[in-house]
């Protein structure tokens, strides 16, 4: 099977640690060898992976640096892929046989000047801070913050991803079977502008939305988001709380899901098997095979 | 014809100017006017480029960043892979015409753990600095620093590229007729290290090296190295300095050019044009196109 297997940001760096080279380098190794084994049963591969703590601590890096030298989020979801697509190929590299071609492309994807999300900033980044801190930091540096769980994080304006530009070359290099790793951290936004000119947009697009986009466009027989929760819970922090195995996305339609966490996943799964007719699947890394066999995850389709 | 186009860090900002986000985009912008050209006269190009003021800047970010969060150089370079090729893609596509695929791949090179470079860093990277500052600089960081030109510059390890681990899926999208940018900084230096496994080098590869290997594997037509100076020049800053037009490998061995500037060029197109027994060139990026038709530039074959 072909499978866009998009790894969230906890599947990066483990919930709660501090981001740092080796935290990230060692998480990953531990994602790549669970890839690496649905790779040894047979499938093909398309990785993807979000950028949230990683270009939080580029923009606050790049906040501290020389006078002047501060990168828009643009250049920073730019980095990002290189940072943390560097890291993946690599211990890519390390989990599967000798040989094996692997690929990580930058991944430009377009998104529009009116969308509403440019005016309410909601996606968070960077770390976590308690709520007097954010809004110091907020009135310091002219940031958005907003509560995340039980802490407060600076947020970003996440459009909608409507086109992924580089799909060709994608598409290209998986047909000839090298693993790619590519829409890192949901792909660097860009805009025509009135000339008709691409430029960056200052925005983190949800790496959810954007590999739903992707795997749509690639027609993989499953698209797979890989994270630290065991499954979609209905009735989620209630004491009737439960796994749902399988649903319909006509059954999730309007649903409870909490924004930031598991609604863009549940989005992302209904819109990928609403156009394609196949399924999506959303569970733990560590279960990615038995995902895979339907006996651990939610099954949308 | 195909061409290896490796563009200086002149070429991406401009000599003496300081490094931001828009001074690179302006700069890159006007580079990729250039390098339109070529593929509007019948060229397939893959793009190579430099690092050094980029991978710099993201260093002293870095340190001045979150306590404990600085990544290794490796991961920087990786970064600046993200962040210039991105530039790079985007001018790019405004440049050409719409529906020109362009792809930019990380690319991995592989380098000896035994290279002597690791003890002896040459590789100026970064802002430069007058000496009292640099030597103060070297004392509180634990850098190396040397004198670069008038001024002095933080100085890395530049060991030798020995593979370019991803050059498959480069040729590939290549023959495919695809744009593509690629090892960018010289690519990420990568090793293998007592266990087999890959490993990130704390170095920055020279760009022209890493440039002259892939265009040799590749065996493209046609290896340039665009910059901002007008051609090689002999007995340069003397009375008799005048510029070569054309010359053998032979006739540059045991040279006069000086490191870090035009020596690692000049040594890069005699290495390609030694190996492959076709030309390389060396001259401004604004005289891309009289390089190609030989009445600009130094040819060397």
């Amino acid at each position: 099977m072909r499978i866009v297997a998009a790894l969230g940001g906890n599947a990066l760096l483990k919930r709660g640690e501090t981001l740092s080279a080796a935290a990230q380098r060692e998480t990953v190794a531990q994602a790549a060898v669970q890839l690496a084994s649905l790779v040894a049963a047979g499938h093909s591969l398309i990785v993807t992976h979000g950028n949230g703590p990683q270009v939080g601590l580029l923009a606050l890096q790049a906040e501290a640096g020389p006078p002047a030298s501060a990168q828009p989020l643009d250049d920073l979801d730019a980095e990002s892929e290189g940072w943390i697509g560097y890291a993946l190929e690599q211990e890519l590299a390390n989990a599967l046989p000798p040989g094996t071609e692997i690929a990580t492309l930058l991944t430009r994807i377009e998104v529009k000047s009116d969308d509403p999300a440019f005016a309410a900033p909601s996606k968070p980044i960077g770390p976590v801070y308690n709520e007097e801190t954010a809004k110091w930091l907020a009135a310091q540096r002219g940031w958005q913050v907003a509560p995340d769980g039980q802490f407060w994080r600076r947020v970003v304006a996440s459009p909608a991803p409507v086109a992924v530009l580089n799909e060709t070359s994608i598409i290209r290099l998986m047909e000839a079977g090298t693993l790619v790793i590519c829409a890192g951290g949901g792909g660097i936004p860009v805009l025509r502008d009135a000339a008709g000119k691409w430029r960056g947009a200052e925005a983190v697009i949800d790496k959810d939305a954007a590999s739903a986009l992707l795997a749509a466009r690639l027609h993989v027989d499953l698209f797979m988001m890989l994270t630290d929760v065991e499954a979609v819970y209905l009735d989620y922090g209630t004491s009737a709380q439960r796994p749902l195995r399988q649903a319909r996305p006509e059954d999730l339609a309007g649903g409870q899901f909490a924004a930031g966490s598991m609604g863009p996943k549940v989005a992302a799964a209904c819109r990928f098997a609403s156009e394609t007719g196949r399924p999506a699947a959303i569970g733990r890394l560590q279960d990615a095979g038995a995902i895979l066999a339907g006996t651990a995850g939610t099954r949308i389709c």
